[in-house]
């Protein structure tokens, strides 16, 4: 049985029959005459509508397969982004290793041998599992539902929590968050980090300290052989993956910056992406959700612009 | 400054910081002194709470890193499952390749080159987006939220989502459910298929048909270099990954077949395990969630048995 050439065509058309959770490519056809795609909406916002992160708060991962950059979250974990800046000027995990790979769940880097000495003057410190006090007056509620906590929305940029009773907020395990594992207990001087590869894992919310999020190269981390140990770690012939620095981007010279810019939470295009990825109106979705999750809501990040 | 050995115990300790979500691990202290972890409950459990899947509705992927187990929802989807398995035993996967890999996202495969004639009896079938209606009165509803759906629960052991108004039961795109690629209007004949490898694109619920679970060997889709193209299409010098083999369990020589158990969902295991991922009573969890996503929820899958 042979096909005839427009079969051949409607197969090909196939590979865009689940595509529609790309950033880049949602085909949106709404009432207004909207932007018909969020690459659209991306394209047409206003410089405004983006922002820099810090490089004074943002870390370079550096594996063989190239940089993982994460922004950290000073106001919400500032003892626990403190150490890990003071580790990564010490060059402490340069030459450790990332032991641990668990899938659907996490990616964790530390020190194989449990024996490189911490830097002078990084120490454990107490929990932070909630954002400091004064960053709660930032938090941007959004109008969704959610399993874990009675509210969501962001902080900083970050997908964040809070609890309107008692005014506490705190970030939330999405994929690509970053955290620092802790003792029991609950203490840690952060050498050794985490970032979530999996569904989101919100059960850890406000148990442990996350510190920020991977803005570019996740890839470079989720798709690492899974540890065969047990909660995936390295163990026996599996080689833990080498780090040949952690920097943070302030230290690294201008010309060798990655230009990383963010999507501002509080624009205007980010409020019309979440509409876009909220109702779903795009043909090819016969139900529309109505609904989005948190750990769903895109955060978009453009990379190859000016420092 | 150098770490003196308790130091370095509580250090080692510390690797066990974020280790909640593995199943095996969870130490869970309960006040009426049930089993302390999820193994033990696994361990204790009665062999009748185990099911081993119908080889009959067991897939084979086969790539060069091992063996990709699925099982198949002949009552959810019959016509897509009908269509999968005269594929596979037509061999007409074997040779195609994984097409594309997208972080957090899916892993598809298919005919790369949209080639490969369609065996005899294998045609587009209408889209099965919700479960056959015999099967509707086995939906297991769980005491949970969900954001997308007013109901959720398990139906024959997949995450499973209902609308009481109109009784429709859907299967939930939960990490590691496989479904089917589809044109716009909605049809498909079941030869470009995928798997869940990120968080849950649950908006694709009642968008297109699922049509499994992996039960064992997701790590090996999971862990694939993921593709440069848009929606993560493999491009360029990237190099496909080839299938083997897609066979049906029932067809392979009983000696090759993976023995795998699933813990049934209607059993007292089940809940017991469901009990403690809710509510987490271990020393470790300073904040009781309380509560639990459905694609949160482990389907404990164990592998090693006999046949």
């Amino acid at each position: 049985m042979s096909l005839d050439r427009p079969e051949r065509r409607v197969r090909a058309r196939r590979w865009r029959g689940i595509a529609s959770s790309a950033v880049a490519l949602a085909l949106a056809v709404t009432a207004a005459a909207k932007p018909v795609t969020v690459n659209d909406l991306l394209a047409q916002s206003p410089a405004a509508d983006w922002r820099k992160p810090d490089p004074e708060n943002t870390l370079y991962l550096e594996l063989a397969s190239g940089r993982v950059v994460i922004e950290l979250a000073p106001r919400v974990a500032p003892l626990h982004v403190a150490n890990i800046k003071a580790l990564a000027r010490a060059h402490y995990f340069d030459g450790l290793a990332i032991v641990r790979v668990q899938d659907d769940y996490v990616v964790q880097w530390a020190d194989p041998k449990h024996e490189r000495p911490l830097p002078p003057g990084v120490h454990d410190v107490a929990a932070e599992f909630d954002a400091a006090p004064a960053a709660r007056a930032d938090f941007q509620p959004l109008p969704i539902r959610d399993v874990y906590a009675p509210q969501v929305g962001f902080l900083d940029g970050f997908p964040a929590a809070r609890d309107p009773h008692t005014g506490a907020v705190w970030l939330a395990h999405c994929y690509g968050m970053v955290g620092v594992g802790r003792d029991d207990p609950p203490e840690s001087d952060g050498s050794e980090m985490y970032a979530v590869i999996g569904h989101a894992p919100r059960q850890l919310d406000r148990n442990v300290a996350l510190v920020g999020r991977v803005l570019s190269g996740v890839e470079r981390l989720s798709s690492l052989p899974r540890g065969s140990g047990e909660m995936g770690f390295y163990v026996g012939a599996e080689a833990p993956v080498p780090i040949r620095a952690v920097r943070v981007a302030a230290d690294v010279p201008v010309a060798e910056r990655t230009p990383v810019e963010v999507l501002r939470t509080d624009s205007a295009t980010f409020r019309a992406v979440f509409a876009q990825r909220r109702d779903r109106h795009e043909s090819w979705f016969k139900h529309n959700p109505g609904r989005i999750e948190l750990c769903n809501v895109p955060l978009p990040v453009r990379t190859g612009g000016s420092l």
